[in-house]
């Protein structure tokens, strides 16, 4: 199939497009480096060394002659997108160009208003772009289980069949996200069921939980093919940034008490996912909703495995509860469903000792890389207008490492 | 009090700062005159002469010997925003200043994108300038019915109790809006209610319905304090048009069937409740949703009673179900509760045979300034790129007369 990925050079996007590259696909990557520019602006970078775009894809052909086309631009520039899919002509476009990151959406004013911009932007772009110039093309779009919040009901994926007064419907499921960047993914579903409906368009929502884990099989061919591991208070998933803590010898940063409970999934399973969804699309006019994980942890939960693991390897590792940075329940029910992906073909890659102990090895081998005053939160939701600046991060770096080794 | 009238030029704007100020209240008008531009844009006008704002406020002070602040700017630009929360240090904002067209919305991508960005950046600006500069201050937002669409269950004033699987919450109530102008609406809802969540903020979301007729005690007060009166088939809502076609002697042109059912108010109730909700805040960290809203009708009912009334007046009117440019049920369940406000003391001036007459008088009044070219819906919401534009009109005044002369 031709599949254009958006978002391609970011952490799920490279990952997708070598797997499906690799599994024959036309590949288009169509990408504008803001995840780059976003590691200077906040001054943080991946653990592992991640090389220009160029570069990747040169190793990629030279090691199994398949080419990926690039595509350098903003989607929220309706010109350029419509450029690219007039010339491209996929059938499939994955959408993962978004800010993705909460922490970054609840920095302040600027922040908030950029990440709903350029997310709801560049997604109304791509809606218009598919119905003037491509209608049959299949629209995957990579949204995000904190959508839902944390109801005190079971999450079903997308839709709700209510009972009420006598009178039933099935209507969307009720959201109630817990930050500016989960409200762009909100606001973008609300904009593609519609466009579906009206257009006749083809579209499945991905409701992706956390991923953590950064090696699948096409990133391991080469050290130059290596994929993003954030471990930044910013941008870094949170299994992830248990790793590179243990690594660090630095107390892992439990935010409150740790129940908050969420979707975990494997990168190997994002990718999986996104194939099977590539290869079932939606019917005209169909707008599918699945919730994209394969297991609930709660933080804490995932805080002891890190431990153990790590006790295994001869590494101490304390918990620190930290006062949480978001405003969440701290406890609370939590029972999503997620059985649609399975059914299309799904065989999920469990969380496994073996996978955090391979993490922790990644965090080990760029332990040089850390930066420990990356770890602690500096992004508050109570307050509108966070100083979180390149320069906050080296200053905060001593004072941290001293508080964080005191435990808790 | 001191109240706040962002978008306070406009239609329900302008009504509800002269209602406010004449209770007593300061009152300052926040406005940019978009909704001026957008007349040129479009190549229409409202069928009333409406003076510009210096000019009315001129008039309205040697009147009454009350003056209403003004402050000219964008909301989208929060620099603005804020130094106008910082310097006139409102106890209400009433936040009427959006582009509120659904067709506008769904002339192509351009205003689509304009719409949302416009709507979406200027709420998301109120909510940061009231956190940082005014925490205390009663966001009042104008929202609208369409935000629920027409679901096959009982509409509720933004909240539904769920049972589901054996648990039970009170949960957002599901949105399916119709346009990306009401998708943008939604949005909002969305946004202010996670900021009342984190920052306390309090806010109450006036979901209103379609509001009809154009005189208060205050705007009759002299001909320079006359309010909008829109007829176009992009500005003009329905009852309003059909009064205009009445008089002109075209047909009323009723979309489809016309079994669209919607709720509908006069704009003296729209004032009454805004001055009751700004008397009655919401508590911190309060979102409150209600509707407003006095009676439902279906587009078809109220076509017949113009006609009807119309006939009482000697005037010939037929009606013309024109194919349907929107993609909407024509025919559905609608059952939308609205309680709340009349909780709060609302007594609701229902629609009669006189305040039909008086609509019909005042367009025949104006009868020289009606373009019939715009009675015609030039907007279809199946196509992406709408050739609306101003010359469009002219051209297509000569053939339209004639078509719809023809009746149906």
């Amino acid at each position: 199939m031709r599949i254009a990925i958006l978002g391609g050079d970011g952490y799920c996007g490279w990952a997708t497009a070598l797997y499906l590259s690799n599994k024959g696909h036309s590949i288009a990557i169509i990408d504008n480096f803001s995840r780059r520019l976003w590691d200077f602006e906040l001054g943080v970078q991946t653990l592992t060394p991640i090389r220009p775009l160029p570069e990747r894809l040169a190793v990629w052909q030279q090691l199994t002659g398949k080419s990926i086309e690039t595509f350098v631009g903003d989607v929220t520039d309706y010109e350029f997108l419509a450029s690219v899919i007039g010339s491209f002509r996929p059938e499939v476009v994955v959408h993962f160009a978004e800010q993705r990151s909460a922490p970054y959406s609840m920095i302040d004013q600027k922040h908030a208003v950029f990440t709903q911009v350029n997310n709801v932007v560049g997604n109304l772009n791509l809606l218009f772009a598919i119905r003037e110039l491509s209608p049959d093309c299949h629209i995957v779009k990579l949204g995000t289980m904190g959508e839902y919040g944390t109801p005190n009901i079971d999450i079903e994926e997308g839709y709700i069949t209510i009972e009420h007064n006598g009178r039933r419907d099935t209507l969307p499921y009720p959201m109630q996200p817990g930050s500016f960047y989960h409200l762009s993914k909100v606001h973008d579903s609300h904009n593609i069921r519609f466009a579906c409906r009206i257009w006749g368009l083809r579209a499945t929502d991905l409701n992706q939980g956390v991923v953590y884990g950064t090696l699948t099989d096409e990133v391991q061919m080469d050290e130059a093919l290596i994929n993003r591991f954030d471990y930044d208070e910013v941008f870094g998933t949170v299994l992830n940034r248990f790793c590179a803590q243990a690594a660090f010898g630095a107390p892992l940063t439990v935010y409150g008490k740790g129940g908050q409970t969420r979707g975990f999934l494997d990168i190997r399973d994002t990718v999986r996912c996104i194939e099977l969804v590539c290869l079932n699309p939606a019917d005209r006019g169909e707008f599918r909703v699945y919730n994209q994980f394969t297991e609930q942890f709660s933080v804490l939960d995932l805080a002891r495995l890190v431990q153990m693991v790590a006790r295994d390897k001869d590494l101490n590792v304390q918990i620190n509860h930290v006062p949480d940075p978001r405003v969440e329940a701290e406890a609370h029910y939590y029972n999503a469903k997620h059985s649609k992906l399975t059914d299309l073909g799904l065989q999920p890659h469990l969380l496994s000792d073996s996978l955090v102990n391979s993490l922790i090895d990644i965090a080990i081998r760029y332990r040089d890389r850390i930066d420990p005053a990356l770890f602690h939160p500096q992004v508050n939701w109570r307050v509108a207008r966070n100083q979180r600046r390149a320069g906050v991060s080296t200053i905060a770096r001593e004072i941290l490492v001293g508080e964080e080794l005191q435990g808790d």
